[in-house]
């Protein structure tokens, strides 16, 4: 167990706001493989995640089957088409960008939401907390793979029952995100859907209301 | 912008790891006042969270109100009671926990996840992804805490529609997370729940398979 009773210094304080604003979705990879004793410390630094009731809903399924590989980038590809097809007048703009890396990257993740084990604590009028708890371990996996130089993408353009039967997921659990993770040629210097002018994120600010919603906070 | 072009040290990449093996969902908060400046921080740290489709649902509302906060603790404390009345046999256990800190900590954010905005990228097939960017954002804003050593506490205990009323949240937004930051006198040494026996973690070798649901990945 670590010890938690010395502070955090200026300089490591600085490491963890600097892997937050360095982390980037990666959708570019080189085939480089990864270091075994890495992605074991990346799988930890996503079990150590928060999770409501502590039911550590997530499961990770650690993709090393060709062929299996190549039937999600199917499915990706699939579910791509549809999306394009949605998004009607921006079809052929997003069509153009590069929206996943599953064929490219060295490892690919399947994370999926367990079945609901029971659990209330927490979850009684907000049973989808389950699914905010994998998310956050998948973001603590994220910063921990931007802190050894690995990319992360998470892709969610996928039909999850047709993944789940992919991959014999029991009843009730959800496969939530295909994560790409591998070595990259350099991280996006700000998020690829802004390079690429796709969308821009807004200022901090404007997310941030005073007691009531829509209410400024002036002076956080 | 960061420079992101110079790989994380070592001890930079320790820093990252001992900030999430050392975060804590918090419930015992000291009185203290949270500097803005580091407040700020905090928030910004949140908002450069991963977001399908870069829609940033996420917004955060910050209650400085004393009565608003007073309501809060009170619809924390409705249902904490139905909680317990939902966990029958362990009713009485799941009574003598601390399970929030809402009146004790320096700080009460709300978090809530934002209207859908229509955003198609990514949530054509898993429309819940808004709720997995704001439980990313979320773990942002934790580690942030945690590195500046802040305590935080993700309560879900409440009923959403009460505290969107409370909060003027407009229709399709809710409410996911009442979020006690503050000071701390120490950071529990393990979870609070298994500190408790309330539950024990499990080792993150059952939850990582390979291919296919229930395969063990010995060999990570």
């Amino acid at each position: 167990m670590s010890d938690t009773t010395t502070s955090f210094t200026d300089d490591e304080s600085k490491a963890v706001y600097r892997v937050i604003a360095e982390r980037r979705d990666m959708r570019h990879f080189l085939p480089d493989p990864v270091d075994p004793a890495v992605l074991e410390r990346i799988l930890r630094a996503a079990h150590q995640a928060p999770s409501v009731g502590l039911m550590q809903p997530w499961r990770l399924i650690r993709v090393t089957d060709r062929d299996l590989r190549e039937q999600i980038a199917s499915l990706v590809a699939v579910e791509r088409d549809a999306t394009a097809t949605a998004l009607g007048d921006r079809a052929a703009e997003f069509l153009r960008l590069k929206v996943e890396g599953v064929r490219d990257c060295a490892e690919l993740l399947v994370a999926v939401l367990a079945p609901d084990d029971g659990t209330v604590f927490g979850r009684r009028t907000l049973p989808d907390m389950d699914l905010a708890s994998v998310a956050c371990a998948i973001q603590n996996l994220w910063l921990a793979a931007r802190a050894e130089e690995l990319g992360l993408g998470w892709v969610s353009m996928f039909d999850p029952s047709a993944l789940a039967k992919l991959l014999a997921v029991p009843e009730g659990a959800k496969p939530i995100a295909v994560l790409c993770l591998g070595h990259v040629t350099a991280f996006y210097p700000e998020p690829m859907l802004t390079q690429e002018n796709w969308r821009r994120g807004r200022p901090w600010q404007a997310l941030v209301f005073r007691d009531v919603w829509g209410n400024p906070e002036i002076d956080p």
